[in-house]
């Protein structure tokens, strides 16, 4: 017998969809229950999470598949581009893979936000399912519907809205990720509790060890927790109008980093973490935060084994990246910051004080 | 004083739009009346129609936007694939274009579509406006919110669903428009006469040759008409999960012959052209029409100057090209057939029947 895995809604009317988690959910049927069968269906997956599960969800889909087909792409970030989403286009027209197609997205961040944009653009639109196997991705990214690609002038630039159709987080999975991609995984977890929640982030600070261990039971409420306030907040704003932007803390300094060095030189969440640190410093120098909570985020994100100082790219170079951050606002960067305990906000910072955390902050 | 143009409404709840028919619309500051302003602006365009027009709508918006970037992509079907759409993401990421920048397509339907699809997929999704400037795009492609690029194996397989906020048919445009270009749009006026509108149908069949003519009263009759028509459609099908496909009529023989020559060997309106009478002709064999209404289709497309015999690809090449059709399900091939006078309805034919339309009306 199987424990009943956790469920949490995501609230969107015709477009709402539950988020699974437990352990082996992967191969049990009822996973499954309640998902179209009978038409094709297609695993998007890459090189390193194919040899690992890619044969047992396929062997879990068989029986509801006319055909399964399958594409492993290259793995990391820096392959997150035109050229790797093309070659799931390329493999579901070489199948003659139809509108009734159902993509499942196997693997991490990368994969989830390629397979999505890919079933989003598909004769303009097939269904999808993400099976997150990353920490990063059960807690984050698969939850929500954005989906895209990178360019090399900016992050997740070219992309779309289009929600999967269930997510489904097996914790199982998390045994063979590698504890980099663990403590990546944590600083989005992290990111939940200053923006939205104070007790979470005790909690966590209480927990960390045990997630550090991967502690199944602290880890299975650390995702739940994190997508209750994930689906919290995009119920509220499926496409970023206002509210879900607070979702970015830590992002716009990240995505500075991840572009400034090469898309896959640090990890996502890397730069997340790092960025939050950053972010949170910029909260406390403006006074919308205590220095207190910028204290307590930088001294959990480096618990966590993360990086709390960005690389030396120089301040210019940091706010011209930031520059064509998708929050810009006629070459206004706004930032997300902390105002006051489990609340953020999107505002503009003068460039003076942005850069004076950058220099303090980088080296 | 100017004569007011005439209006369609699109209804589509909250995406419900306008289409302004009227000759001198494009330098009109009435024309974008009510559209967001204050933010970045970024035309479209392509080579051909960059010399022609681009100046007049960089003056009409200069006033309404902060900046005005603008584009040319090269002219062609053959040049609507991934390496063209780039283009248009790094000139918006290069100006650094925010979320509020509404993208302006000024073309004929490889344009419209991917500029419409750029505006879909740049940081998920700006505002855009289509100013078709060929018939094709005024009765068709601009309205409705198809948007995409062709991959090698398919035509229009990778796209969005994505509404313009107004589309802008300024018939002062079409008299720089080639006559082969005309001709091809022609065939998306015919198209909506048998599958919709017999009185149109007989209203075409009157003034061929007058539309030939360039009679301006003609042209704006056969746009409105067209549009209201494809209006009606889209109001009630907006996804294309049933009604919408009778306005594939002709359009998957068109395709298998577009996608078998190569992209841009014959014009898609003289694929779709071509592609009705063969149509028709499958629907008089399976009995669905009248002969007489195939008859009269195809002697409409060839008064039209358009081509009522396929290239000689051999019908196995024509069908497994038509089995990457959008429309097909499991394999099988679906057929947007006549139906009785004014209807049309989507439909499975034995690959005999469909062998032998190609053998008789290719060479």
């Amino acid at each position: 017998m199987h424990e009943d895995p956790a469920t949490v809604r995501i609230e969107l009317g015709e477009r709402s969809y539950d988020i699974l988690i437990g352990s082996g959910l992967l191969d049990r049927a009822a996973t499954y229950d309640g998902l179209p069968e009978g038409g094709d269906a297609i695993v998007v997956t890459n090189d390193t999470v194919a040899p690992l599960y890619a044969d047992r969800l396929h062997a879990a889909l068989a029986g509801r598949h006319a055909r399964v087909h399958r594409v492993a792409l290259p793995d990391g970030e820096h392959h997150k581009n035109w050229q790797t989403l093309n070659r799931i286009f390329d493999a579901m027209l070489s199948a003659a893979c139809d509108r009734k197609t159902i993509v499942y997205a196997l693997g991490g961040g990368v994969v989830g936000d390629m397979a999505g944009f890919a079933a989003a653009c598909y004769m303009r639109g097939v269904p999808f399912v993400q099976l997150p196997t990353t920490l990063l991705a059960q807690v984050d990214s698969s939850v929500g519907g954005k989906t895209g690609i990178n360019h090399p002038l900016g992050k997740n630039m070219v992309g779309a809205f289009h929600q999967p159709l269930r997510v489904v987080a097996d914790l199982a999975t998390l045994d063979t990720l590698p504890d980099r991609e663990l403590r990546a995984g944590l600083a989005e977890v992290i990111k939940y509790g200053p923006i939205a929640d104070m007790a979470f982030l005790e909690w966590i600070e209480a927990h960390l060890d045990r997630l550090l261990a991967r502690d199944r039971t602290a880890l299975a409420h650390a995702i739940r927790r994190s997508c209750e306030i994930k689906a919290w907040v995009v119920g509220q704003d499926e496409r970023e109008s206002g509210l879900r932007a607070i979702l970015n803390f830590g992002h716009t300094f990240g995505h500075a980093i991840e572009a400034g060095l090469g898309y896959g030189e640090w990890l996502h969440g890397e730069a997340v973490g790092c960025g939050m640190v950053m972010a949170a410093e910029l909260s406390a120098r403006l006074g919308t935060a205590d220095r207190s909570i910028a204290d307590r985020v930088a001294r959990l994100v480096a618990r966590a084994g993360l990086p709390v100082r960005g690389p030396r790219l120089g301040a210019a170079r940091y706010l011209e990246l930031m520059r064509v951050d998708k929050k810009s606002e006629r070459g206004e960067i706004r930032f997300v910051l902390l105002d006051g305990p489990g609340r953020a906000t999107l505002r503009p910072a003068p460039d003076a004080e942005v850069a004076a955390v950058v220099d303090a902050l980088s080296a």
